[in-house]
């Protein structure tokens, strides 16, 4: 598999791909053409075929893509069929909301802990999920090999904690509390969820449409 | 302001803009050249100055730009000048976490209500919210004007809540719910929240630094 110089814009989209093309199949869609998914997805027909050009060929000349295979393709270049081991670190609403909601398994993720400091949390089962000790958090990390980390405790823990797990030798975290962590652990892949770029999106979105109505026009 | 035929691309730059001028400001530094800011956010000086050139003239040739009067113009082109008043739908954990934690006011947003169907959470105070009973989210838009409706609701009723929403005029909706809401609610604007398309990206970073590594390079 080629991964040079495939752009960042271009990863980004892979996920949406695997959205769109679970959707199609759990509609009972088989195949597509670069053409129907491009008019679904808001992109153009060789924009498709240039995105999925960098990962070899997927389509057939005249049939379009098979929806099933295309996605476990994509889904492979992503590294969901890699057994990814999880830990959730932090298990306060966000965290709980996590485990209790979203599909790690379905997105081919094993959670394989789920840690907190609360004496109240410690030893109660969420999901699955006995809760552990997080002080014995570099312990379980030298016994047991973990690729990504959630973090999900408090801002004001956020680099202390995001160090402890880059030293006990986990080298991705998917980051949630809005601190900047990179700078603390910089040979670790990090992941930052920004809610406040979403929020200020549909923000724009919205003025765009306020202002587009008041100027007579329609949105 | 001109808004026309900004794409896509531009508008989802702006929040990490004003995330960067914050950081920034909150670390003392008044002003900034184009080049360093694209260094410090791995855009290029002129992509830097082509995004802003959308909106006007923020920067003095030789001097660069303040950081506050941009973070205030980028801010203002977001909409969060405009006072929008937004309501949580679905106290959960994640509408939890994000009424305990999400920075509202700092970002420029009013909350201004809260709804639960859940007996036990009504009436109960989150955050200086009182939990509104959800049935009566119909009564409520029709006596209180809103902007925003952050969809929390599980993911079975996020269609039929999104609904009511909409006929009660809220007119754009920050989706939580994982289900696709927007061909329900046509005249509405949505933002989704996809949690899966962040852990994928990461998710691929790490094959790809993996691959790397065993390769012998370095990722």
């Amino acid at each position: 598999m080629r991964r040079d110089n495939i752009s960042n814009n271009v990863i980004r989209r892979l996920p949406r791909y695997v959205r769109k093309l679970d959707d199609l199949a759990a509609h009972g869609v088989t195949r597509i053409s670069s053409g129907e998914l491009g008019r679904q997805m808001g992109l153009t027909p060789s924009q498709i075929r240039q995105d999925f050009s960098y990962f070899g060929e997927f389509g057939q000349q005249g049939y379009g893509y098979n929806v099933e295979l295309l996605r476990d393709e994509i889904a492979a270049i992503l590294g969901t069929k890699r057994g990814f081991s999880v830990i959730v670190v932090g298990v306060g609403n966000l965290g709980h909301a996590l485990l209790e909601n979203f599909d790690f398994a379905g997105n081919g993720f094993t959670v394989v802990g789920a840690f907190d400091i609360d004496p109240a949390l410690i030893g109660t089962e969420l999901d699955g999920q006995c809760i552990i000790d997080g002080n014995t958090l570099p312990v379980f990390l030298r016994e047991n090999h973990v690729d990504i980390a959630v973090l999900t405790v408090s801002r004001a823990e956020a680099r202390r904690v995001a160090k402890i797990i880059a030293e006990g030798g986990v080298r991705a975290i998917w980051n949630f509390t809005n601190e900047e962590i990179a700078p603390s652990v910089p040979d670790t892949v990090v992941e930052n969820i920004h809610f406040s770029d979403s929020l200020l999106c549909l923000s724009y979105y919205l003025a765009e449409k306020i202002d587009a109505e008041e100027s007579g026009g329609k949105a």
